[in-house]
C-alpha cells in the first residue's frame, strides 16, 4: 500500500471536516423525535460512499431505520469485503456532565469530542476514507461492499430481516467491522470474542395509586423496596447470578486458555485509577479481564420510581421500574435466557405486588477463531502499521448482529476496532483520539492487501 | 351553637368560592419556582382571616416561607384556642395521572378535586369559616389565634424557630389542628397518635463516569445494583428493620391496649380492594392497623439512576440515588434515628462504591391522652354533629411540628381531622368530600363551646 501515510497527511483536515458533518446530525436511534435525523444521516453516508468511489450507493428501506448500502465491484473472481458499521448513536443524557455540546464536535488535546466520535461514526468513517485512498491510488485489490445500519444501539432489530432479504446482494468473504476497542495506542489488539446481550424492561406495581407513606407505610408493599429486594436476590454473596439454569450453557474456558489470556497486559491499579474506584467488584473466582471477557454478568441499566425531583415528598408509590440487562458468553442462547429471566422474575414476585417483564432486545455472543484468514490478515496489518503484533482479546461488549451475520449470511466477521477504553462511549464526553482515527485509516488498506494475498495463496 | 347548620346552608357556595381561590394558588413548598406563590397564598389567608373577624392578621417573615398569624382576643381571662394549619401543598407529579388540573378545583360526584382540596387547604379553611360563624352570630366563647405555615410538606423547618421566637404571642390552652383523617363518614374518629418521621437523601457512587455496560459489566460495581442490595438489607425476612438499635426506644404497647385498638372497625378485604392489592405486606406479628399505628416502618419514597428514558441504553451508571424515609413511633428520638441511619448506611457501603447520606428532615411522634379536656371536648363535638361517639385512632402519618409545639410551647394539640382515606392526599386526584368540608365547619364551633365549658367547670 504505497503512499498511504502521505495521502492521509495531505487530506487530514478534509477527513475531519467530513466526519464532523456526520457527527453534527443527532442520529439517536433510541429517541423517536430523531426519526428525520436518521434519514438525513443515511443520506449523508450515501453521498460520502459515492464521493469515495463506490459504483453505486443507496438508502434502502427496512422495517425500521434505513440501511445505507454501497458497493464497488471490480472483478467477479476477486474476493469481496463487506464493511459493516452503524450511523446511529446513543442518547446523550445526562447533558450537564458534558464539557462540550455532544453534537458540535471539537478537537482538543488531540481528541475529537462528540457523541459518535468513536461509536461508531468515527470508526466506520475510517473505512470510507481507506476505501477512497485505495480507489484513488489504484490500489483496491478486491470488491468492496458497505452496509451501514441505523439501529445498532437499539438492537439492530430491522437488520436481521434486511439480511434475510438481501442474502445475494450481501455475499462476501468476510465482514469487516470497526466498532470495538484496542488495549492502548502502543498495544494493538484484535477483538476475538464479543459477549451477547439480553435486555428487559421491568415494572413492579403495588397499590393502584400513589399512597401517603405515613397512612399506609408499613402495611402496604412499597414496589421500590420490593424491586430492590428482587434485584438484590439476582446475585448471591459470591457475585454469581441466581437465575436457575442461567449458567447451564456457558462455555467453560480451559485453564490453558485462561493462562494465555492472563498474559495480556493488565494493571489493576491503573484500571481502578482510571475509574476512580477503590475496588473492583464481580464474580468470585475470576479476574477482571475474565469477568468481562469470558463470564456473563447482570446489570441494572436504569431504575426509577416514586418522587425523583427536588424536595422530600413522602410518598409510597404505586409503581417502580427498572431496565435490566445481562451480557452473555458463548454458548448461551439469548432467546432462551430472555424467556428464562421473564419466567423467573415474574414468578419471584411476592403476592403483594405484580411484576411485568418485557423483553426488549438481545443477541448471541460471537467468537472469532485466531486461525481464520481474516484474523491472520488483520494481525499482519496491525503489525505493519503499529510495529507490534496485536494481542487477541475478548471484549465484554456486544454487537449482537455479528452473531446474526454468521447465522443468516454464513459469513464470519473480523473486528478491527481502534477505540480506547478512555473514549467514554455511551457516556458523557465521548471522544476519539486523532491518532487512532488516522492510524485506522492507515491500517485498513493493509488488511485488504493481506487478506487478498492469503485467499489467493500469494501470502508471503 | 345556635343556627350553625342554617348559617352553612346560607353561605355554602361562598365558602367554596373562597376555598377555590386559595386552591388556585400553586403553593408547592418543595419546588423553588413557587416561592412567589407561597407569599401570594399567605396574603390571601391574611385577607380571609380579617374578613372572617380577626382583630388583626399579619404575614410574618421566617427563615423560610412566611407564617400567617391572626387573632381575636375577647377577654384576658378566657381560654385561648390556637388553630394551626398549613397553606403549602405537595408536588403534583405525575401530572398525567390526574383526571383534572390539580390547581383548577372542580366539584364532581360530591367531592372537591384539586391538590390541597383536603391537605390542608380544605381542612384548614373550615376553621376560618367556623370562626366567621361564631363571630358573626355572637357565639365566640373564647380567644382565637390562627397560625398557618408554608413548609409543612417539607418538614416545617422554619416554624420551630418561629415558635421559639414568638412563645408569648402563641400562648394558648390548646392547639387545634385539622390535618388528619377520620375512619368513614358514618364513623367519626379522632387521631390520638401520630408517627414521627425521618427522611434522608442517599447517593451511591461507583466509577466517576457512566460506563459501557458491556466493556465494564461484571467487573465494576453498578451503583444501582449495590443500592438495591443495601436497601433490601434494611429489612429482614420478617419485615423487621435491621438498623442496629432502631427499635431500642420503641414504646411497647400493652396487650390490653392492642385489644382495644382491635375493636376499631377494620375490614382487610375492603382495605385490599380499595388499593387493588392481593395481599398486605408488613412486619410479622402485627395487624395492619398496628403496622401503621404503633410500629415504625421504612420506605423508599423515590429511587433513580442510569437510563430512565425511552429505549434500551446499555449503561453502567456512575451514580444511583434514593430518598428513604422512616415513620417513627413514641418514644423514638428522630434526631438519634437520623444519625443512626446515616452512620449505619454509609458504613454498610462495600469498598467498591461510596455512599453519602444527607438527612433531610424529621420530627418526633406524638400521642394525645384520651382524658385531656380538649380530647373530651372534641369527642363531645363529634357526638353532637355525627350522632356517634368518635373512635380514637392512631394515624400512621406524621405532623412533626405537633411534637415540636409540645416541646417548644408546652401546648398539647387536638387533632380533629375530617379527611378520608380515599382523599388521595399527596397523590394524583386529591379530593375532599363536600360532606366532610361542611360537617367540619359544623363540628368545630361545638368543640369551642365544650372546651370552654370543661375548662371553666361548666361541663354538663
Amino acid at each position: 500500500m504505497k503512499d498511504v501515510k502521505n495521502y492521509i497527511e495531505a487530506n487530514k483536515q478534509r477527513f475531519l471536516d467530513e466526519l464532523f458533518e456526520l457527527i453534527r446530525i443527532p442520529s439517536i436511534s433510541a429517541e423517536a423525535e430523531h426519526k428525520d435525523d436518521m434519514v438525513r444521516c443515511a443520506n449523508k453516508w450515501k453521498e460520502y460512499l459515492l464521493a469515495a468511489g463506490a459504483d453505486k450507493a443507496e438508502v434502502m428501506p427496512t422495517t425500521g431505520n434505513p440501511v445505507v448500502y454501497g458497493e464497488k465491484i471490480i472483478g467477479a473472481d476477486l474476493p469481496t469485503v463487506l464493511v459493516y458499521g452503524h450511523y446511529d448513536v446513543m442518547p446523550v443524557a445526562p447533558l450537564e456532565l458534558w464539557n462540550t455540546q455532544p453534537f458540535e464536535p471539537v478537537v482538543k488535546d488531540g481528541h475529537i469530542w462528540a457523541r459518535g466520535a468513536d461509536d461508531d461514526k468515527g470508526q466506520s468513517f475510517m473505512h470510507a476514507k481507506a476505501f477512497e485512498f485505495m480507489v484513488r491510488t489504484g490500489q483496491l485489490p478486491c470488491n468492496v461492499k458497505f452496509m451501514l445500519e441505523g439501529e445498532e444501539e437499539i438492537g439492530s432489530g430491522a437488520l436481521y430481516g434486511f439480511c434475510e432479504e438481501h442474502k445475494e446482494m450481501l455475499r462476501a468473504d468476510i465482514i469487516l467491522v470497526s466498532d470495538t476497542g484496542m488495549l492502548a495506542q502502543d498495544t494493538p489488539s484484535i477483538t476475538s470474542g464479543l459477549r451477547g446481550l439480553c435486555y428487559w424492561d421491568v415494572e413492579v406495581t403495588g397499590a393502584d395509586h400513589d399512597l401517603h407513606s405515613g397512612i399506609y407505610g408499613g402495611a402496604v408493599a412499597n414496589p421500590i423496596n420490593i424491586l430492590c429486594k428482587m434485584i438484590a436476590d439476582l446475585h448471591d454473596a459470591d457475585g454469581h447470578i441466581t437465575i436457575p439454569h442461567f449458567y447451564d450453557d456457558v462455555l467453560v474456558i480451559s485453564d490453558e486458555e485462561r493462562a494465555l489470556m492472563a498474559q495480556a497486559p493488565y494493571d489493576e491499579e491503573r484500571y481502578k485509577q482510571s475509574l476512580s474506584i477503590k475496588a473492583v467488584h464481580g464474580e468470585k473466582g475470576f479476574t477482571t479481564p475474565e469477568r468481562t471477557g469470558i463470564r456473563p454478568c447482570l446489570d441494572v441499566c436504569g431504575i426509577w420510581g416514586g418522587h425523583t425531583g427536588e424536595g422530600s415528598k413522602t410518598v409510597l408509590p404505586s409503581k417502580a421500574y427498572a431496565k435490566i440487562s445481562t451480557r452473555l458468553v458463548a454458548n448461551q442462547d439469548y432467546q432462551k435466557v430472555s424467556r428464562m429471566f421473564k419466567e423467573y422474575f415474574e414468578a419471584a414476585a411476592p403476592d403483594c405486588v405484580t411484576v411485568k417483564v418485557t423483553p426488549s432486545h438481545g443477541g448471541a455472543a460471537y467468537v472469532s477463531p485466531l486461525d481464520m484468514p481474516a484474523y491472520r490478515a488483520a494481525e499482519k496489518a496491525y503489525t505493519t502499521t503499529f510495529g507490534k503484533r496485536p494481542i487477541p482479546t475478548r471484549s465484554g461488549g456486544s454487537i449482537p448482529i455479528v452473531a446474526g451475520f454468521e447465522r443468516i449470511l454464513g459469513i464470519k466477521s473480523i473486528l478491527m476496532g481502534f477505540g480506547l477504553g478512555s473514549d467514554a462511549i455511551h457516556a458523557p464526553n465521548e471522544n476519539y483520539p486523532l491518532f487512532n482515527f488516522y492510524k485506522g485509516i492507515e491500517t485498513i488498506p493493509y488488511f485488504y492487501e493481506y487478506f487478498c494475498d492469503i485467499l489467493s495463496g500469494r501470502e508471503a
